[in-house]
């Protein structure tokens, strides 16, 4: 037994219909037919259900269950697993479980059913991060590059760019190797180089694209910003209350003082410092010149509301000012009222009373973030920051190599860096994988997976 | 086809290594099979696992689910039913289930599918009940209630009490039939008698017994008051605090004002006003005479403190009194300090502060419950408040019966309450189940379930 077995609750606390108890490892199916009363599971083949009971050790019923039974290795973790299936209920699947844990198997670290799929080689690290992704998708989008990762199709991406790089150290391995040809130097390095900038290219494009997939994947952090009763509470409900918004206010997935996230054009905004919007409109109205300075800093996208039916007063030039080198959109609201005010900057006019402009103002939005009619290459975009640094170092490491080339030393030296971004782009894929690395990566899994 | 095919999500909702979705009916297998890709489902033998892909409209992979096929009868509802596992996130979950709810299946109602079980015969009425109890219960002992009631051993013994009914109603119908015997009606009306009151005390008995069992499911609305600074917060933490108490606030349990839950000798007390305990100490203190009035008239149990180092004042003594006929616990605390008071009633002395006395104060909360060393039988105690208001009525028909009998009246008259006992206790199992009580008593379950 290289791996001890593990088990814990894999669907959310709660109650429900059914929740489901996870155990893995060489022990699951023996330890799991030892609280069993039913048929043998055992002898049961893989992929079958098995109803019965678990009892505790008087024999008494603790809960009527259907158990599912996997046997290695076409499995989550490529170990034996036996899926518990329970009534819902918190304080049942809690019995099950310490039932199971008194057989001497051991509650599961979050993540670890997955870092056993990794290790055990069933999924690579850009898949195990992908199946994260999947379940905190926040949108639909998000899912589709969650689900294009879990495919693996980054993954080959990346495993594409390494092969380039293996086959020109492999070049250079065979000039160091035979050393006595004088003339070889020269022309690796003649070879090499042309290679290594496309190389970087493909790296800078792929850095580039990164930044929609990180704005999909992790949504995008937008502050409404303007000055008292221009008319920001207004709009931001008049988004909420959209019909193709889909407000999503979960407990556990606000850490701070983000209060709302709207997906609107297939983007999640995560609008900030919107404390309290629920309970009173006027909270946000407060979040002025002075307040929204900070939100400003912070913000990738900035939707500044104007008030076009009066004419601009000190503080709106202050925040036009402030808000000028940032990734904006300018919003002339109250257009049903007599315009006052004429910018020549693009203001996109509407009524958030009215309701009107709004998708214009949602199509505004998209084609500012430059996600618009997204294709399905567009899912293979990075979006995980840790691969989008990685990725970076790579740069990097072959920026290294053309200055290396450029100043004439001696090859081996671009070797050095390039077996170094060659090991960046694994340790997205988890070819490299520092035990802590690892540990760090799954703990953030939720338990159970 | 004589019921449409439904689904819905059977895990709680939140985010977490997997959910299942469950889909029962006739086209269950075929329209799961339609918007999966993978082996074919409709080839899947009962009770097998099948991994693939649920795919949307332009065969785009939606997730990567495990698909488990269980064909009728041998099902939870006796039709086809299909579970999928998804990734636990709520999105991809959601999405998942739209595309099966694209297939022209209907989102099930909350506890449809428990209702298709009793439907279809698989369970009766009191077993589907304990299905929700299991769900939602609040100790090991409600659980072992709500397992022993979903075994059906609740039912076996209503059905005893059904035949016992049915006999004497039949014997009755020999005396209408064949009435030219005169001395018949003396006969039957003797034979009778003492059998109804015998049944009569049968059901009073299950009546005693089901305080008890409502005391174990529902748990024990329980009130600490006292004046101010007799130490009740520090009670109420001690109890939190303690090894043996398992704090459960769970929201969506709590309905109204009610904050803490402890679970104390298996026994779950029901703190009431504890509202803001958690914030503050102080709040709990303020509690005192004038508020704990109410609290005192809904509670089922009163755990009166006194500090025993300080004489009892006027408040003391008007608490005293106002709770002299209620199930009450006096507790005089802060027994570290030297003792000024003296009563002639039972107090239990301890120190909150110093946590001592707090093992006597648990024996003593059973002990005035009647909840210690429960045994298996006691797990057949009715504890569903429906089952004991038929109960109820049943015994109400029954003393008609006696009644008639007494009066004079003739047999005929007592067939009719006979029979109204005989169908009250039926309606515990659900052998007579209007529509509108089915619909009332599923519409509490959960979703998925």
């Amino acid at each position: 037994m290289i791996y001890d077995t593990i088990a814990a609750i894999a669907t959310p606390f709660g109650t429900s219909g059914l929740s489901i108890i996870r155990i893995s490892g060489d022990e699951a199916i023996e330890k799991a037919a030892a609280i069993f009363k039913g048929k043998n599971l055992i002898k049961a083949k893989s992929h079958t259900v098995t109803y019965g009971h678990i009892i505790d050790h008087h024999k008494k019923v603790i809960d009527e269950v259907l158990v599912t039974v996997f046997k290695a290795p076409k499995t989550f973790t490529k170990e034996d697993v036996v899926e518990i299936s329970c009534h819902g209920g918190i304080l049942v699947t809690q019995k099950v479980l310490e039932r199971i844990l008194e057989q001497g198997i051991r509650l599961a670290e979050p993540g670890e059913f997955t870092k056993r799929a990794f290790i055990n080689g069933r999924i690579d690290l850009a898949q195990s991060e992908a199946i994260m992704d999947l379940i905190h998708a926040k949108n639909v989008n998000a899912m589709k590059l969650a689900v294009s990762g879990l495919k693996g199709d980054l993954s080959k991406l990346i495993n594409e760019l390494r092969e380039e790089l293996l086959f020109l150290i492999a070049q250079i391995e065979v000039n160091i190797d035979y050393p006595e040809y004088d003339d070889a130097t020269q022309m690796s390095v003649e070879l090499i180089k042309p290679h290594v900038l496309n190389l970087i290219k493909k790296l800078n494009t792929l850095l580039d694209d990164a930044n929609k997939g990180k704005l999909i994947r992790d949504g995008v952090k937008t502050a409404i910003v303007g000055k008292p009763n221009v008319g920001k509470s207004s709009l931001l409900n008049a988004l909420l209350n959209e019909e193709r918004a889909i407000v999503t206010d979960i407990e556990g997935t606000t850490r701070d003082t983000i209060e709302a996230q709207i997906n609107i054009g297939g983007i999640t905004l995560i609008l900030m410092d919107t404390a309290g919007i629920r309970e009173t409109k006027d909270i946000v109205e407060q979040i002025g010149v002075k307040r929204s300075k900070k939100a400003i800093d912070e913000a990738e996208l900035i939707i500044l509301v104007l008030d076009q039916s009066r004419q601009l007063s000190k503080e709106d030039l202050e925040l036009l000012e402030q808000t000028k080198n940032k990734r904006r959109i300018v919003v002339g609201n109250k257009n049903d009222l007599t315009k006052a005010i004429d910018l020549d900057i693009h203001m996109l006019s509407l009524s958030a009373l009215n309701r009107q402009g709004l998708s214009d103002l949602e199509h505004e939005i998209t084609t500012t973030l430059g996600i618009t009619d997204l294709e399905e290459k567009d899912f293979n975009y990075l979006s995980n920051v840790r691969h989008i640094n990685k990725i970076k170092e790579a740069i990097s490491s072959m920026n290294e190599v053309v200055n290396a080339i450029d100043l004439g030393l001696p090859i081996d030296m671009a070797e050095i860096d390039l077996k170094k971004a060659w090991q960046y782009l694994g340790e997205i894929t988890g070819d490299y994988h520092p035990e802590d690395l690892l540990n760090e990566l799954f703990s953030k899994f939720c338990l159970g997976k």
